[in-house]
């Protein structure tokens, strides 16, 4: 049986880039009353994968693909600004575009936001290695789709 | 501005109860190459939170009400089984229903599947409590809701 | 270099069980003030894993190793009555005992408390499976383990 | 009944800052083999918090505390560098310490490493809120016990 999937569910491309809305849930939430801090980059991460999906890539095949030989992104540094605070039950925007592509290195520029309230600005670099874990150049045809 | 959810990100009602599609990320995998045991709870939570929803009950609001004296909905009990695993990428349909409600408990069925594949099944029963945690009667209002 | 472990990071053998004690984190609490339910189950299986530890068991070796073809230990199904509440800054005594032991199947008892008030009890079975995810008999070497 | 928690639980401080020993969890990593890459923000939150606790801050009471006007610390920035990736069962030794102070910020330095591997470096900027959320300064008696 194949499940009906949402249109929506992995976000769309747009604006250069890529858009996913996510609700705020209990768990992504502490004490203090709002989001986690830690739990905006789990945000930026689906927000990384669906956008990776909406240009045809999927991580789960990537890594279990022998051709690319267990090929896999890795974050390798984060600059995250926390401008303001979601809470529960808010529907977040997550943004995502690529910056700048170098050998085996992807810098993006992802935001997150409340309707006009900005409340996460992240740059992410990024790397592809193999199963081993080391950097590798990005396949032409992977270097190809970002800026498309 | 106003930003518009798409009109199945909450789920919906249907079957008797509520019907809502979630997807794996890398944050619900641990290194045995499937869905982390507890991350289960996360998704069923995010259906009952979502089933409140759809019948109108928002739980950021109930806490702040002050008719509702920071009433909530706090878990008592799980009965969970672990049938079969989700993996990357998978979407996964979260199914929650009414299944009786006694004074201040509520018992509710879930079940988790992939497709046709049944993945996790739960019997869990919630309570209402006021803001020091004690037990409450659930208004007539909030009783009714769930045997529409 | 070798880390100087303190000796009681992985808790200790006693009362025909493991006791280990784990502090309460921002990431642990949800808006309501209090820990996130879904957030037991994680000290449960730190529980498990540090009981594990102290019999001799260290389950990324199991899942490494050839002969073991890839053992792993997973949860089949969990009964969880959640009585009171931890919050912020509290030190969690997490309690773990094996009841039965079946074939494949390991019933085992495990109780949260801080100081004298229970918090969570749980009756957790589990099965040791394959790398294919397939249940296999407990080799006797660990079998034995478990009622010493 | 009192818990006796062991000495070292919260860590200590030592070479101008604060040490916290922490083990790698089954739910700390991902279906990649490593530890998930936003789990290091926990761990480096937990040391912040140990760090606190060591010189006599307990945040649960902060924001309770009607002197303190419910104050709070929240992260305003983070640069992470992830420079090599922990797994399963590892110890992680984090390490915090502060480097300058400015009204109502505080910019901490933050290391985890396992031995003398280094896994990840953190630059923190941190900044006191009232229970609105606003910027207050640091009393005195806060802003001391961080340069003793």
């Amino acid at each position: 049986m194949e499940i009906e999937v949402p249109d929506r569910l992995s976000g769309e491309l747009a604006d250069g880039g890529h858009r996913l809305l996510q609700r705020v849930y209990y768990e992504d939430t502490d004490f203090s009353g709002v989001v986690y801090h830690a739990r905006y980059l789990h945000f930026l991460e689906r927000g990384r994968t669906d956008y990776l999906r909406c240009l045809g890539v999927r991580q789960g095949d990537m890594m279990a693909d022998e051709n690319d030989a267990g090929a896999a992104f890795v974050v390798r540094r984060m600059l995250i600004d926390f401008l303001s605070a979601a809470r529960m039950d808010d529907v977040l925007e997550i943004f995502t575009k690529t910056r700048k592509m170098t050998g085996a290195r992807l810098v993006l520029e992802q935001r997150i936001s409340v309707g006009d309230r900005a409340l996460v600005t992240a740059e992410v670099t990024v790397a592809l290695v193999n199963s081993e874990g080391r950097a590798r150049r990005l396949p032409d045809r992977l270097a190809a789709l970002f800026f498309t």
